[in-house]
């Protein structure tokens, strides 16, 4: 950690920090400039607030130089995780993972038709929300422990794995016996009650980025999870919030190399709320595996325009299916393969 | 609502469409353009999904004409909402209020005097944080129920009111007992559940804006809590997410007049998460106050330096002082008085 | 165009507003809400603007139906636009182009040097910064016509044709005689002075979009160079200005299928300012490739520590030469090739 | 400047870099960290380029302590400057300037009319654009020429120093004959080369912050016109760019007091761009005045329902006269006075 100290602090000041810092067990060397003097920390600086560092009158700037997180640091753990879903590899050289489903279970016949059609167009995984976060308190909010019931019921008829979003910790349990990838949504990206309870799950737990998180964010996020005793976390890409008015949101897939550098952790894409519309869905798609990807995860419905909850963004079955069959030559172009 | 279809919609689609809002009791409006035909929704259209309706193929856009917005809506409730707290009101003519304390409660010592110089300074209501939602798992997390102990003595001794962040349901009987004024943190302006359970609390909640939500969105989360049965709703400003790196969120000022047109609720600033940097705290709270908020909310600490959080951005007790001497020319300037 | 109306409007002042609309040729059917009215305009709304209606202060919404853009709207012009650069065609199915080449000219010895390790990787037209927009007075300006000069020389030598940015409309002349496609870049893409002169250019244009443009705006200023007489215009996505700090900016990918429906204009990417670091250079190059895009254009430097500008963003010509053969099979699964 | 070198950077490499520096003149010095290797820089650090150092693979990251723009920085200034427009003294302790007028200039009755409202109400500079940045070809353009001479045939009736915007370069001679204070706009704020030549002129140059400029950036454009002769450079803020959809952009009233720290220029405000909403322009003038700012730039038209652009966001002449008589109070109680 690099500290910029005032070129006017005076010297009874800088010993003070200079103290504060060494009685941490960090060493601390200097460099005299004409303008400002600046302190090198050099040990474990994890655990110092940058924050409470820039409160000191006599502090112009502090830098980072090592990442703030560790368990999802690459540097300390330079193999590729490979997340187990219900015995599906995600993650690393596994084959790339396609999870098809509507974006709300409707009924256990809804799910069911429509898992029956993803499995059939190619897909692996059911996605399917049963706890709704909706804008709206007058809009749908999902079918609660029932909907997670249908999800069970749709696994059992096709063998597909299921993925839903936790929203609140009271429903921990519930999650830990019927579910088998946990979702943790935008908006609760830093709920860290949340995060600290998925800590507990023995399943893996998909975190999406929040709206308008920095990557740093976003894998501190995981950090709260790994570090409260889950390591099995995959992270997932849904665009984030720019003023751009075409797509619902802007979808960030430089994310895909960075997370790939940064840390050991798998890393998949939703296009569906990405643009927020079916017609580019595809597109992007075949961009993120591309680029490297571990995975998908889109909003198939076999009625769109009568569905519950985004439909404008969910791609009929015959639509998920070219969109399948179109993916894996991308696949095979970058060395990996379709599941 | 109008409903813009696309020309090439056959009539037989569009007939579809029609009645299906004639079932839900619409009245439905045609216009026949060259490139488009468009309906107009006569009705109550606040439980339509805008976005359910786009899922059609033969729909081009859906524009929402009537907020989606009831409970906090000033169309419906024309007078200001005045919301007691803890015997002081916010919120209309009353005095704007101005709340000060420590990011983090510290100590019952620390605490109690920061709580006697922000009331000597002039502040009416204490701020503290007990549980802390902190960006790393290995940051300091608040003193947790002890921490708001130590608030409640703070405030036996001071007679001040005391604010503190809530950030799960499972202490929601804790904050129902000890705490006047419960806030809910931009990170979880969009924790549905957390939104609903404040609806159960007889206290006033105030509401923090999202680093990235939209005005409507931030009136959604404020319609969650009425909704769910609890109409004493504070709005909070403290700054949105954009690209600028010399502060650390951009203070959006024009939601002042904007919520106070769209809504009857107050709203209070917050200039120290604002703006991330004591210097210009004082700044944008005079600012604050002549664009017409019903109060300010900052951040007040004796020793910054040694603050367990956001020291950079807490006044000193004499600066803090020099803000609320300031302030009150301003608020006569605009017709109003600090209590 | 659909315009809503305030229920308390007068009938004298609707009536006025109806009026001035019919005497612009255009008819006006009305929906009477139980909130609102709403005016539809049917004709050729092109010219009306959109603020200039909101001024009025009975009415409370404005919606364009249809694009502001004639001459680059697809409905209007259904086949794609294939544009030639010196004999090199662009669009349609045409093979993709990948352009290479330094970030600044520095000499005519360094840019034919980099030429030839261009083509011999695979690239098909060269770049290079004879004018530079650098943020601060004291960076390195560019050549000037001298750089314009070593890309002729390095033209001759490799037979590639030269892309370079224009940045003033005194320059015009000298671009129309040496460039072959002339780059407007992002600072300059509302610069409307310079986009009318573009028109005059008998060589295609090369039209980065802004930073913070969005797509609608950067459509628009390829309308402003078709407008004024230059139907030659490639559109270039090279990333947009956000929150997040670990890119220089973040590139937005969905806008390839997005142009390729709402215009007929080719659009290629650039990996390089996208990113702003070389090792995402590959990856989100690739998928661009798979998203559906016309070409790419790349910062290729051999000494990247010592090139005068951009160097952290540049590829080595080994590096650009992977891409480039990485590139091809990603070409082929979506049915193109690389030129 | 402080850089980041990897760790396991070769040593010859590493004093291939200091070496590099030394040349330059400036003096090393080195901290051995255990996971990097820190250079700090002493010496003139101005002429480095922060993106160029990154470019040399051994370089982790480049962080600059002090800031790159020389003229504007209050460090080597330490008292405001105060810039003569036509008589009229803007910043440091001189009496806000409130600017009022049309967006576009219409004829020269029009502004004349306008201007003398502008003044009885307590005005003391005319706005009014000739040249007009529309984001559609279609869009009036504005009178050219001809609206320069209106204004000053305003300016001859009234007395009011006239405010308008240059475009182009070529415009250069008609303004500096005509125009009292010149504008720069957001589109051009990094058009280089028009900032290079208002370095010429002999008027003080407006520069308005571009849509998504960092504050950095924009004191940069500010450097670029001192550093090319003129030394009379009005700041302005007129909001930037971000997702919220209720204003037309979101105005950053932190600027205030940031430019006054970092800059010794005068910064003005630009409330009706920053909100796009004629009902929300007072609040933000009086927030405006409360921060600091040393004045305002207000669009003013008496029949804006009519007005050729931006009616949306104008004031009628008794709003204005309002906006002024509130102002006053404001002004006072932050030991200003309106002139």
């Amino acid at each position: 950690m690099i500290i910029t100290l005032k070129k006017e602090a005076p010297e009874k000041e800088v010993e003070k920090i200079r103290k504060n810092f060494e009685d941490k067990g960090l060493r601390v060397n200097m460099i005299l400039g004409e303008e400002f003097n600046v302190f090198g920390l050099v040990g474990d600086t994890a655990h110092l607030d940058d924050r409470a560092i820039m409160a000191n009158e006599w502090v112009e700037n502090v830098q980072r130089v090592s990442a703030p997180y560790k368990l999802a640091n690459r540097m300390f753990h330079p193999e590729d995780s490979v997340v187990d879903v219900a015995g599906i590899p995600v993650g690393g050289k596994s084959p790339i993972v396609i999870i098809g489903g509507p974006c709300s279970v409707e009924s256990e016949e809804q799910v069911t038709r429509i898992a029956e059609e993803v499995k059939d167009a190619g897909g692996c995984m059911l996605r399917g929300g049963a706890y709704k976060p909706r804008t709206s308190p007058y809009a749908f909010q999902g079918l609660g422990y029932e909907g997670i019931l249908d999800m069970v019921a749709a696994r059992k008829k096709t063998g597909l794995p299921i993925v839903s979003e936790l929203m609140s910790i009271d429903k921990l349990d519930e999650f830990e016996e019927n579910v088998d990838l946990v979702q943790i949504g935008a908006r609760n990206m830093q709920n860290y009650d949340l995060l600290k309870a998925c800590g507990k799950l023995s399943k893996p737990v998909l975190l999406k980025r929040g709206m308008s998180a920095t990557i740093e964010e976003w894998i501190m996020s995981a950090e709260y999870i790994m570090a409260s005793g889950n390591p099995n976390v995959i992270l997932c890409e849904r665009g984030i919030r720019t003023f751009e008015k075409y797509t619902r949101n802007t979808l960030d897939l430089a994310v895909v190399p960075i997370i790939k550098e940064k840390t050991h952790l798998p890393i998949i894409i939703d296009p569906s709320h990405a643009t927020g519309d079916w017609k580019y869905v595809e597109a992007v798609s075949l961009a993120a595996i591309a680029a490297g990807c571990d995975g998908l995860i889109v909003e198939v419905h076999d009625h769109p325009e009568s569905a519950w909850s985004d439909g404008a963004q969910s791609l009929k079955p015959l639509k998920f299916k070219h969109l399948v069959d179109r993916a894996r030559p991308i696949a095979e172009a970058v060395e990996r393969s379709v599941r």
